[in-house]
């Protein structure tokens, strides 16, 4: 049976990723793809989404910015053995809000842990295992927070000072740039224009992925 | 100030290592020292407890055993970076309920994972980090776990196959083999030999430790 695809939406808080995930759904269904699992990161299976929980979760206790990166590959290796790699095993698609670029860009970019020491633990952990495409929706960190925090309360992460988000926007683009399998999507633009690109983008790359 | 000292108690299920820990704490309070701080690992903080509680408890859903030495690794880290290490740094002494040993010995002897990933993330985040002295409380796991079960129900790591124990028990004496600061207690014995075992060993070694 032929394999599935693995397909991750990245970008900062309030860049529109879940409607890219919607956007995408609905191209791979218009498309033919028959079924479809949309996952996040991290999270997405009960005991990855307790490790979530810790690492969200707003709580006197500082949380070591070395513990955040092993909780956040521990809770996408638990993803990645348990859901994902089984779904592209019987051929289903799976659309996955935030990957391991997350990791690099939130923990490398806006933590500062080292990026090699990153790539380590992803290699030792990972073992090659990467997304099909990934599209990365670009957006100032000023603007995305604007949208995040007409949300709702802020969570541990979303609370950080706006250079954090700088570095990490840096990062994304840096490392998107060297990722021969991934696109910017300008984000700051209405929904409607953002779901035209997205659209566009799939449709040029239509015979990669399907 | 002068710093103090992490001596690290480790071995399988029903070693005694509870034992081990309160003659410790005894002889060092009778050797003078003042401040004696003690840990559990995984646990140990608030946050460290709660990555404790996903690797321990049984659940439906299968734990992958990456996500389990990551977990065990994100616990460590959060337990060194917020307990251990400010104590030493204020001159008290920490006796660890298990630390990094057992991690190589589970996760690798047990579960099989390559020794050598192992030591890559724990040489990625602990960067050099390592106990002033470690005893481990050696068994044979089929006396050990019969004393475990004794105590009650069995947790999810504690419910693997004796074989799972058995290479865990190699695993430790060959590393401890290979670690200077590290000592076999003989733990098939009588709880009031071993308390002199360790007695003996650490006036051994009062020179170094205190």
């Amino acid at each position: 049976m032929k394999s599935g695809k693995f397909i991750v939406i990245e970008g900062l808080e309030g860049a529109g990723k879940s409607s890219a995930v919607a956007g995408v759904k609905a191209w791979l269904s218009a498309n033919g793809v028959q079924e479809i699992v949309c996952t996040r990161e991290p999270g997405g299976t009960p005991l990855a989404e307790k490790m979530r929980s810790i690492v969200k979760d707003n709580t006197d206790e500082i949380l070591s910015d070395k513990a955040e990166l092993l909780l956040m590959y521990a809770a996408r290796v638990q993803l990645v053995e348990t859901v994902i790699k089984p779904a592209l095993a019987r051929g289903a698609y799976v659309i996955g809000d935030r990957h391991d670029l997350s990791s690099q860009a939130y923990q490398g970019g806006g933590r500062g842990i080292d990026l090699t020491l990153i790539q380590q633990i992803k290699g030792a952990v990972l073992a090659g295992f990467h997304p099909d495409l990934t599209l990365y929706m670009d957006i100032d960190p000023v603007l995305g927070l604007q949208r995040a925090s007409a949300r709702g309360e802020l969570d541990r992460i979303e609370q950080q000072a706006i250079d954090f988000f700088q570095r990490t926007r840096a990062t994304y683009l840096s490392l998107v740039a060297q990722d021969p399998h991934a696109y910017v999507i300008d984000a700051s633009q209405t929904l409607s224009e953002v779901a035209t690109q997205i659209d566009q983008q799939l449709t040029e790359l239509a015979e990669q992925i399907l």
